[in-house]
């Protein structure tokens, strides 16, 4: 069967636990997280990368961006984004909402969807509920994401409560839709609901509850990590938490920094992607096993160690920091390529050892540790 | 002993010959091709690739380059350009001689060498013939450019001469200064000459001549594909090569096309280097087994055949035309990866093939062949 969940351990000093997502394309360990290929694509790593040095189980593609480009006729004559791009696992689609609330003035909701000028030339088109669950749909992403307006931070209470209850009935025309209709591939789908409210407790309660009300085979937790402080995140998470069935694989959406993962983790979330990573290495910050690198700055000029000793990537094995450094300094593309490798390769360490730290039953003194280590800079 | 060259085949119907120069860092099979690493690192390729995809057995960087950034201090405090950035064959460095000369109003030309302003923060530098041997030695390379002047195209003949003559009197210097210097490395190094007189037969002749008399281990022919027709480039190359001694390896620098490697092959060149193929590569142009292609054309945009399915490289057998278009027209880092891959993969097997070829003693027909179908545009 499609989509179950099984529990292996669950911590006994938290919340976290350790399981087994089953998917048509195979097998997700939780806690997971989800390298972003925007546009099929992560951003200077080669798929063989992805399947062999960061040991992905699953990515996450934007439907907002394939859908303007390369447009859904080249995805659906290709069959699919997995023949388009040649990742065989998994792949999350997002619903788009996030990038139409980025989107600012060129954006324009309604209880029909949203209206939208395309970043790239100007043109306009509707997103509704239905349209977007018929994009993910053609798309072929394994896990569909229900179309949301994501808030932002600061939100007033009432834009909030309004909002909230506008995706909640977007939320009934998801699935209605996606009941209506049938995956394009061979390969079975799932659509996960996202829970919304902002920071305020009891908008985040009642929705959480609208959503568990569902029983989809996963739930998301949006519209946090969008500015607000961490202690709001983490009050918001385990209270959500403490409604969604725990039986349930938990999505915490654009989360974060390995402190953020391993906190969210201990509050009982079992998947995270996030921007971080892979941006950040572009603008040459490194998450490494000592801690967290700036890799342009004078003190790495003559300092030969290796980039991350105990990274899985042999590049940051092979490669000094020297080096690396120099290759930002003359902007070249290598930089970036071997930066990104070091970060992502971190975050799949990184949840892989909570993973196992789980089992292991030593999960909370493991966290407090790693977090420590893991967030000074160096 | 090192810098030695044996010739294992010679074509019957052409001057192509298939050799081996022994170098302290490894053999060199020829004719080859140098993929271009300015920085120290080819762009958008990760030295694995290099080693196990392109299958490169030497590299060229840039003595202007490297001596203004990481700069000597940092590569000599590396221990030489092989710890600096891992690529464990050999490497040869030019002189600086062809990028001062694109410097244009930024340089100064004078009997005691080339004063320069840096093209990154404009500072005044003096290169000398001695100092660009001195240089080289602190960066490691294996092959040494002579300090030479790269004539433009055209160029007055009386400008031509003088060059030339000065070219061969910074030679004399270049000479002197490496016998009096020795390696910082373990490794031994080798200094090789340059050819210069532009499209001038009677100032080729004798400025072969010239670099004959020093009996370097190897011998490379400098100022050509500046622009001048192709039917002059393969004129002066005849010329020379009639003079330059067999027995010893020719390096024409900075060509060429695909045609261009085979024509000059058949000439006796043994060994090339050019940005052309990684630098078009970033631009979309491709080199393949079927013919050229521009991905960005429309052509290619629901094309789902490998970009080349003859390719060594796995990312051009596992994607499509219209996956890397996909990447091209969403600027993402991913398509000049593959792009790069393919182009360089391509060439190395061109001229690896053709050694094929000339052991088999059906090189000149197969030439043919290869110059029709490589520079046909799809
Ligand atoms: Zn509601
Ligand atoms: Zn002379």
């Amino acid at each position: 069967m499609s989509f179950t969940f099984d529990i292996d351990y669950n911590d006994k000093s938290s919340d976290a636990r350790a399981g087994r997502l089953h998917t048509p394309r195979g097998v997700i360990h939780t806690p997971i997280f989800m390298p972003v290929g925007t546009v099929a694509t992560v951003k200077g790593i080669h798929m063989s990368e992805l399947e062999e040095v960061i040991h992905a189980e699953i990515i996450l593609a934007n439907t907002y961006h394939l859908y303007l480009r390369p447009g859904l006729e080249v995805i659906d004559k290709a069959g699919g984004i997995h023949s388009f791009n040649s990742w065989k696992k998994p792949v999350l689609t997002d619903s788009g909402g996030f990038q139409v609330y980025s989107l600012g003035k060129n954006r324009k909701i309604t209880e029909k969807g949203v209206e939208f000028r395309s970043h790239i030339d100007g043109s306009k088109h509707l997103f509704t509920p239905e349209s977007v669950v018929d994009i993910q749909r053609t798309i072929g992403a394994d896990i569909i994401m229900a179309f949301d307006e994501c808030t932002p931070y600061p939100c007033p209470k009432d834009y909030a409560r309004d909002s909230m209850h506008m995706t909640h009935r977007w939320l009934d025309r998801c699935f209605d839709q996606f009941s209506k209709t049938d995956t394009d591939s061979a390969v079975q789908q799932c659509l996960a609901p996202i829970v919304q409210g902002s920071v305020y407790a009891d908008l985040r309660a009642q929705s959480a509850a609208y959503i568990a009300s569902k029983e989809a085979p996963i739930n998301a937790i949006g519209g946090l990590s969008v500015g607000e402080p961490d202690e709001d995140m983490y009050a918001m998470v385990e209270l959500i938490n403490g409604i969604l069935p725990a039986s349930k694989p938990r999505y915490l959406m654009g989360v974060g920094t390995p402190a953020n993962l391993l906190e969210n983790i201990a509050l009982g979330i079992d998947m995270f992607d996030c921007v971080l990573p892979s941006r950040n290495a572009r603008h040459g910050m490194l998450y490494t096993h000592e801690g967290i690198i700036n890799i342009k700055n004078e003190k790495w000029k003559k300092d030969f160690s290796p980039i991350d000793a105990r990274s899985n990537a042999d590049t940051s094995r092979r490669h000094s920091k020297a080096y690396l450094r120099h290759l930002f300094l003359s902007k070249e593309l290598l930089g970036a390529q071997i930066a990104t490798l070091q970060n992502l390769t971190f975050y799949l360490q990184l949840v892989r050892a909570a993973r196992e730290k789980i089992k292991q039953g030593v999960f909370d003194t493991w966290k407090e540790k790693a977090i420590t280590q893991y967030s000074q800079r160096l």
